[in-house]
């Protein structure tokens, strides 16, 4: 976290950030779209993740992504090629999706598409295993990947993220091997930080524990099912986000 | 990169930081320490490196480790154990450490031990591939480091800090076999960011390339002892940082 008081204006931007995204979350309510975000360090395996799950999910839901990078549009490319609508949102400097930025991908998924064709979107955050916690974009949910490579002791010294995690993808499982790593010790370290979030270790390379993962998307969109679509019946969307 | 302008005070805090930063490299200039600033995403490796090499640079090189962590202790405790000064500093919310947050660690040499007796100030960055390139701290030289374990796009996804790198270790180099990954392909991007550092692959755990970086860290504070004493002759230190 820099900034997040702008006293000219007297206003917390967090405050601020948190009021686009409660908007943004009542068009996603509104069109019967379940929203993930996906948050992690650099490298963590976000996009091989996607890349892994998208042949199967996208049979089951319809599928639009939201890819924030700072630069580039590779991430985006690779996740193109699996026949999804994939907007990219390039953050320049900042270093995590704001609610205003995801706001112009919604705008972006108005104009170009039928939002209420679509049940799934999936943010990818951008690389960064500090802000983007702090900055809501909308998400119902929010899911956090550490890699196994990254060491047991980040949920300790990155505390905020693990605390915020809905959900807890503890990835590249496939090197556990030639690592010196306990995936136990990771997820009692996850558990000291967060009682609640469901936990589970995957390889988008393998495959191990993605039939999990995609059960727990699979809960998401039907619990909100079950209970979103009621609770934005009520929600006012007079304007646009 | 969050807020960075206050509208109140009429002021750039990155060029406050600027200032903080050019006053905390003038007390370094007159005590003859060469600082150098490591930086990476978390888990890349910066403690392991520290801890590979202080065996051997505390040999030739009277250190003090300045250690930036958002909590925890952990990563000062594993240093402490090779005998060297460590100030730890906990950035609390902060995803970097600013040149104001390092001043106060330069209090602290200053207040328990004499300065003008250390040759090198490490400062161990918050793990984090983006803010911490953009608040310079006092250094005079920023290290980056990139794993393997990341991914061959990461230098022109996070362009600033692969531009700012005066040194770029690659590191987790005995890793390489079990990934998908070509390390020629990682330089070639970092080239394309960055035409002058110096580039280092290395493995804290096998000792490959750890000489060559010894080296760089050596020449780093050659060069210092001979432009950075004569140029600090001038250097204002009315106030303390």
């Amino acid at each position: 976290m820099h900034q997040t008081f702008d006293a000219a204006l007297g206003i917390n931007l967090l405050h601020v950030n948190q009021e686009g995204a409660d908007h943004n979350r009542a068009h996603f309510d509104a069109w019967g779209i379940t929203c993930l975000n996906l948050m992690s360090s650099p490298g963590s395996g976000k996009t091989a993740l996607l890349e892994r799950s998208l042949p199967t999910l996208r049979q089951e839901f319809r599928i639009a992504i939201i890819e924030g990078d700072m630069t580039t549009e590779l991430d985006a490319d690779r996740l193109r090629q699996h026949d999804v609508p994939v907007i990219a949102i390039n953050t320049g400097r900042s270093c995590h999706l704001d609610s205003k930025m995801v706001a112009g991908g919604i705008h972006r998924l108005e104009r170009d598409y039928n939002p209420v064709e679509f049940d799934l979107v999936l943010v990818e955050n951008v690389g960064n295993l500090v802000c983007p916690a702090e900055f809501e974009v909308g998400e119902h949910a929010k899911v956090a990947l550490l890699s196994v490579t990254e060491g047991e002791d980040k949920p300790l010294k990155y505390p905020v993220m693990f605390q915020e995690a809905d959900c807890l993808l503890i990835t590249k499982l496939d090197l556990v091997p030639y690592l010196d790593v306990d995936v136990d010790r990771i997820i009692a370290n996850v558990r000291q930080m967060n009682a609640r979030a469901t936990i589970i270790p995957v390889s988008a390379k393998t495959g191990e524990g993605i039939e999990a993962w995609h059960d727990w998307v699979r809960s998401q969109h039907s619990a909100k099912s079950v209970t979103g679509r009621s609770q934005s019946n009520g929600a006012a969307l007079a304007e646009s986000p």
